[in-house]
C-alpha cells in the first residue's frame, strides 16, 4: 500500500508540507508514505513538450503511477490553488494511470475554501476518486505546531492516522471488489 | 498607454497566444500593446526566493510596473486556470504596483467557465481592476483561425478594438480624475 504525498507549497517552512512529513512518520507499518520532492522542478506545462517528456516529468508520471493513493496539501494563493500544484495537476491531465486514483485532500486552513473548492473540481474532471472520509480539514495555520509538534499533538496524529486508514480502506476495498468480479483462477 | 498581454499557454499554435499577437497588430496608434513572452521562465513560485528575485521575475515586475493594463487570455485545463498563469500571478501577490491596475481577461472558450471565474476571483483579490467591458467573450476554440485570420475577420477584429478602446478609457478616466482631484499647479 503506497501512498504519495504532494505539497503545493515549495517554501522550506511550508505548514503543508510539514504537514506532509508529519504523515509519513505517523504512517503505520503497513501503509508506505512517501513525499514527491520534485514538483518544483517541473518545468510550467507545455503541451508541445509531451511528445518527447523531460526527466522531470517522466519521474513525476513513474511516481503516480506506482502510488496506490494520492494526498495533496497546498495552501491557498489569493484565493486560488498554488500555481505549483495546478501545474503539477496539468502534466497529469490526460496521463492515463491517473485517472480512477484515488485521492484525498488535507486542508490546514479550514476558512480558505477556494482553493481547496477549486483543486477538487479539478481532481473530479481529472477522474481522480477523491476519498472524503480521508480528505479532512485540520486548523494548522497559526497553531505554531512544527512537524515533530504535529507528530506530538494527539488530535493532529489522530486525524492525520485516520485519514491514513481511510484512504487504505478504500484502496483495499477495491481490490476486494476487483477480485470479486475478475477472479484470478 | 502600454497594455501588457499575458497568455496562460505555452504551446506554440495557442489561440490565446495567437489572439493576444492578433490584438497586438490591431491595435491602434495610440495603443501601445506588448506581449509579455518570459512566463515559460519564471521559476515555479517560492516564497523563499523573493528575498533574492530571480532575474526573471525581475523582469516580470518591471513589465508589470511600466502597464498601464494588462491584458489576460488563458485557457482552461480540467476546470481550471493554467499552471502558467497562476505562477506568474503567485509572483505578483504583494507586488505593489500591481494592486489597483486595471485588468481585462478575454475568454477565447465561452462555455468553459470555471477558469474565467477563477482567474477573475484571483484577480479581485489580488486588488486588480477588472474592466468588465473589455473582459469580453470570443468564440474561437474551433473556429481555425490563425492570427492573421483573427485579424481579417471584421467580427473578431471589431471585437478586439472595441476591448482595447474600453482599457484605454478606463486609464485616461482615472488620468482625469486624478488630475482632478490633485491638480499641479
Amino acid at each position: 500500500m503506497n501512498i504519495l504525498c504532494l505539497s503545493g507549497s515549495l517554501r522550506t517552512a511550508s505548514i503543508n508540507s510539514m504537514l506532509l512529513r508529519a504523515t509519513a512518520r505517523l504512517a503505520p507499518g503497513d501503509i508506505n508514505v512517501s513525499i514527491f520532492n520534485g514538483l518544483g522542478e517541473l518545468p510550467l506545462f507545455n503541451p508541445d513538450l509531451e511528445v518527447n517528456l523531460p526527466a522531470s516529468v517522466a519521474t513525476f508520471h513513474r511516481a503516480v503511477a506506482e502510488a496506490d493513493a494520492l494526498l495533496f496539501a497546498s495552501p491557498e494563493y489569493a484565493h486560488g490553488v498554488t500555481g505549483t500544484i495546478k501545474n503539477a495537476l496539468d502534466w497529469l491531465v490526460g496521463f492515463e494511470p491517473f485517472a480512477s486514483k484515488f485521492v484525498a485532500v488535507l486542508n490546514c486552513s479550514p476558512r480558505a475554501h477556494h482553493a481547496d473548492d477549486t483543486l477538487r473540481e479539478t481532481l473530479r474532471t481529472m477522474a481522480a476518486v477523491i476519498v472524503e472520509s480521508a480528505s479532512i480539514s485540520i486548523p494548522l495555520l497559526g497553531a505554531g505546531l512544527d512537524e515533530s509538534a504535529m507528530v506530538g499533538t494527539p488530535s493532529v496524529a489522530g486525524a492525520i492516522c485516520e485519514a491514513l486508514r481511510a484512504l487504505q480502506d478504500a484502496v483495499v476495498s477495491r481490490r476486494g471488489s476487483l477480485t470479486a468480479e475478475f477472479p484470478i483462477r
